[in-house]
């Protein structure tokens, strides 16, 4: 990852979009078909889109937290898609076909699994909680149940959504460790598998406060994208101090 | 089973309700401390009893169907906690501690979970596919997965869970053919377990249209609950159909 930026910028040619989410575009190459530039939008969305916001440097804000933290996760032994950073909100990554599985792991219960159960935001949990959501904006990312996932061919097989979970529970223990070293807890979050073109599945999308739960150890305050969803003001803030307490630990580590 | 009413009737003796639920009365035994009165209610309820209705004499017909579809699983080795049909509208099990899930075994999809991924009622499956809600009137019955069955501890261990998943797959395979026999096919339904005093689970509670989904094999007409759920009218008449078709072909059999 040493090679400088406008060395990257001649060596990767942007190509035609190929898909524009709610938070990121995805384009093609030029000269590389097993690659693709994945481009982070300052835009901000809850609850199925819904609710929308935005702030200017997020993308740039989100593209540099998920590559510090795949670097971070790479020096783990944990197989990523990212290859490199380029101009300031895109990343090159190898191509991959999405799993379309919304995996999470929760270290406590917040959220909608704490309101399904009617259980206290925050309430502990035995051993962390693997979770999945069927990728459908249609359906707007219903729970699925490991049968059920089987069931709609979300996954080919009961040992691959083994090996999902398996491989979520790694990365948690990974992200904990890297987030308490910096005095937040991590409560839970959302990542995502593709399958490269050697039919391995390695971890993919982004990590980010987007898709986590990020609290501060002493004060509790959230970090993370509940500012935005319940209108707790300083999203802009509480982002970058999620990056500057990770860059200044980590930054010069994993590089 | 061979013990006539009235001896039964002075063997049982009713003690103090213990529970009253949607479509159910459970009373003491004034002289057997392990066993149950179970009193079926002509009530009908649905869409957790946001709607209500009731006809004359599906309590005693539902005990009917219960009585005899449970003595049928039980030449087939399915444990369950039947003992005695008593008086018109009873039943003397054994008394269990229930597992507060609800068991759902589907043939094809119909009902919540073809509506949640928009599939057609009635899509057919690859193999029988099974489901746990969580037995909560406050909650509403959620849809929970393994992993969140384990955390809310409503099993005990992963082996408990899948002991029941195919207990229950065991119960589909008798019920489909049961009801093969006389022209139905079983699409779905729901049931629970409980442990008995030796800790065994066993096959609890009740097997009628109120929790299956049953069409006629050549006209697809629906003869379950689903009449009433989705106001198609003749529901009393439709259960009395089932009945009279079982009573036909298995009465004589399985007693």
């Amino acid at each position: 990852m040493g090679t400088n930026t406008d060395e990257l910028n001649n060596k990767y040619s942007r190509g035609n979009l190929l898909y524009e989410g709610k938070a990121k575009k995805i384009f093609n190459l030029k000269n590389r078909n097993d690659l693709v530039w994945v481009e982070y939008k300052d835009s901000l969305t809850a609850f199925n889109a819904q609710k929308r916001g935005s702030f200017l440097g997020k993308g740039a804000l989100n593209r540099n937290l998920t590559a510090l933290i795949y670097k971070y996760l790479g020096l783990k032994q944990i197989k990523h898609h990212l290859i490199a950073s380029i101009e300031s909100e895109s990343l090159i990554c190898h191509r991959v076909k999405i799993i379309p599985l919304e995996v999470v792991v929760r270290n406590r219960l917040a959220g909608s699994t704490a309101k399904k159960f009617k259980l206290n935001e925050g309430a502990p949990l035995k051993k962390p909680l693997v979770e999945f959501f069927y990728k459908s904006d249609e359906l707007e990312d219903p729970f699925v149940s490991d049968d059920q996932a089987l069931m709609l061919q979300i996954v080919e097989t009961q040992e691959q959504l083994e090996l999902i979970k398996a491989k979520a529970l790694e990365v948690n223990k990974h992200l904990r460790d890297m987030f308490a070293a910096v005095g937040i807890e991590l409560i839970d979050f959302k990542i995502e598998y593709g399958k490269n073109s050697q039919g391995e599945l390695i971890l993919a999308d982004e990590i980010t406060p987007d898709c986590c739960r990020l609290w501060d150890f002493k004060t509790g305050e959230k970090l993370d994208k509940d500012r935005f969803r319940r209108d707790l003001g300083n999203v802009e803030e509480k982002y970058l101090e999620v990056w500057n307490r990770l860059k200044d630990r980590w930054e010069k580590e994993s590089i």
